[in-house]
């Protein structure tokens, strides 16, 4: 039996102003189907879970659309978090939860907004990470790094564990400087970490009481509740003294100094949808290289977009209007209801500078 | 007495999404204050003539637009044209009824859609062109060609006509090839017509009798009966019937040929307002190049603008929607109700092409 655990929160800042506070990247469809990102990711791990088996852990704001975008999922796997504590008390919330009904059950957990090119090769790779798990190792699964991103952890490789395909990972850095991706780039040496994490609950429970012993048996308290009538109050007391760390510092690090942590090769098309210029390279374009990312869910009329000597531009409409362009070449246009964006689309990192900058004037209608 | 004349036609496709068939470019405030275009081109003209000898000539679509937007103006002074019969009907309309009033008036014909820097300098101009006209020449304002433009009319200048400024036009070419704009322009003996005529209505009415006696004949019968109750029953009978040309192959490359033709210097700034990238070469700028073209009639609420790293820019915000830019150069963003617009400024001419393929698809809706 495999559990599967989907986190799904963040607000996708980079994706504005499609992707907003109150309507994040992963409800949005951004995978070239009428598919949101994360009823993408629940397909995807059909596969290995049933509906049953699978669980998102999601904040207050997006429990509803959650819900209804997955009709499959019994309520009781939509876990809803009272306040956004970060990845470990996320991910480590299901793994109590899935412990106390299956104590060594395999869990993985994947990130909701993540765009997988190859499902095939995705549901081998997770099957042989299961197979790591099972031997009692907190497993990941590695991507061949194509630049220095300085946003991702980084996993050195060791040896190979048995006959493979996982191997031991000598070294788990999560977000190094720019100079140390750079190097860990140019060694060959390195995956990075796909926010992809497959292990035993027990396992990981035992590691997380040694690294992090608060949030253990803060979450060790919630889970005994979970199936009672004091879930909400003990939830109420004790999630808020969490500690807000992500999975990556909290537990990872350390599990691979200890040997604890296992990788195996994910050659699947990865890509975790960062923003719009990546969109362009992963979804299909027309023959001059243009992508035109549709509106998902017809609460829009469809846009028309008309385009004349404009080649390789993303084009987001979600207006209802006619969208045009003229003799313009590698540029993200994103049309909303009630805000425009325009960006080259190797700044599109920066789209991140923009709303920061509508926060520090104070405009919270339109993040 | 002066009389000015202001033909406004004309749908300035160039400068669509803003400028349509339904609400063209001289409505609309290009002019980096509130006003109009028209309403600019009224106010400049007012150092030269008084509201009660200003006429405008307009189509039956604007005739309202028109008038409200100049409430001085007499109602009688709005001349209404049944159908778009091109420019030598509407400016020969205006002559044969100011005819009627005044025989040897000296009128004035000037665009309601071209935007001049330098009031002062205009107007010295316009009076010395009236001179020429007194004397008997069909006068033009010749600008200073700055590239071989194809959709002007090119003058070549002979002697001074007594101690000057006025020139006599030895040659009038409208709209010549380009390699034949690129001759004029490098001898340095060509100015652009920058579309004002200034004459005295009865050297141009017997001009127009010479070269065109159908236009001259059906003009002077409408004339005859503008002021009586057979008006709207004679423009219905004739208008249709007249010549459609426009005033520059009609009358003036013919007036030229046999030395009626005369020209004064315009070095006031002027420009035609031909597309958004002239825009944003005369209309004020942002430390970095970029311009903001506020709406102008309060129909729509004020956009707010937001700009990170952004250059040379062009933006007209009409619909009331935040619009923000990354990291893009030299650009010109559009946006209205119903309608974006993203072009590159060294293609803004091409936005005519993109209308053109729009009607072809039938979208009356949008143009």
């Amino acid at each position: 039996m495999f559990y599967a655990v989907i986190p799904a929160g963040g607000s996708g800042t980079r994706l504005w102003p499609l992707s907003r506070a109150g309507h994040p990247k992963f409800l949005h469809a951004l995978t070239g189907t009428p598919a949101t990102l994360l009823q993408a990711t629940v397909h995807r791990l059909g596969a290995l879970a049933d509906p049953e088996s699978t669980y998102v852990v999601t904040g207050v704001s997006h429990a509803a659309a959650v819900a209804r975008q997955l009709p499959a999922l019994p309520d009781a796997n939509i876990l809803v978090e009272p306040s956004p504590r970060d990845s470990c008390a996320a991910i480590g919330l299901a793994a109590a939860i899935i412990a106390t009904r299956d104590p060594h059950a395999v869990m993985g957990s994947f990130a909701a907004d993540h765009l997988v090119r190859d499902g095939d090769a995705f549901t081998a790779a997770v099957l042989s990470a299961v197979d790591g798990a099972r031997d009692g190792l907190l497993m990941t699964i590695g991507i061949t790094p194509t630049h220095p991103e300085t946003g991702y952890g980084y996993l050195r490789c060791g040896e190979a564990v048995g006959e493979g395909p996982v191997s031991r990972v000598e070294e788990f850095t999560e977000k190094p400087p720019y100079d140390v991706a750079v190097s860990y780039v140019e060694s060959g040496r390195y995956f990075w970490n796909a926010s992809m994490f497959i292990w035993r609950v027990d396992v990981f429970l035992a590691e997380l009481h040694r690294q992090q012993p608060q949030l253990h048996a803060g979450l060790t308290r919630i889970a005994a509740a979970w199936d009672s009538a004091e879930r909400e109050r003990v939830l109420g007391d004790v999630w808020p003294t969490l500690p807000k760390i992500s999975v990556d510092y909290a537990v990872m690090e350390g599990a691979a100094a200890t040997g604890m942590v296992g990788t195996v090769p994910g050659d699947f098309g990865w890509t975790d949808v960062g923003d719009f210029d990546t969109l362009g390279d992963v979804l299909e374009r027309d023959e001059r290289g243009n992508v035109v990312i549709e509106a998902d869910d017809g609460t829009v009329g469809k846009s028309d977009v008309v385009l004349h000597d404009t080649d390789r531009t993303v084009i987001v409409p979600r207006s209802g209007r006619l969208v045009t362009a003229v003799g313009v070449q590698d540029l993200v246009i994103v049309d909303t209801s009630d805000a425009l964006m325009v960006c080259s689309r190797d700044r599109a990192q920066d789209v991140k500078k923009l709303v920061d900058s509508l926060k520090e004037r104070g405009d919270s209608g339109h993040v």
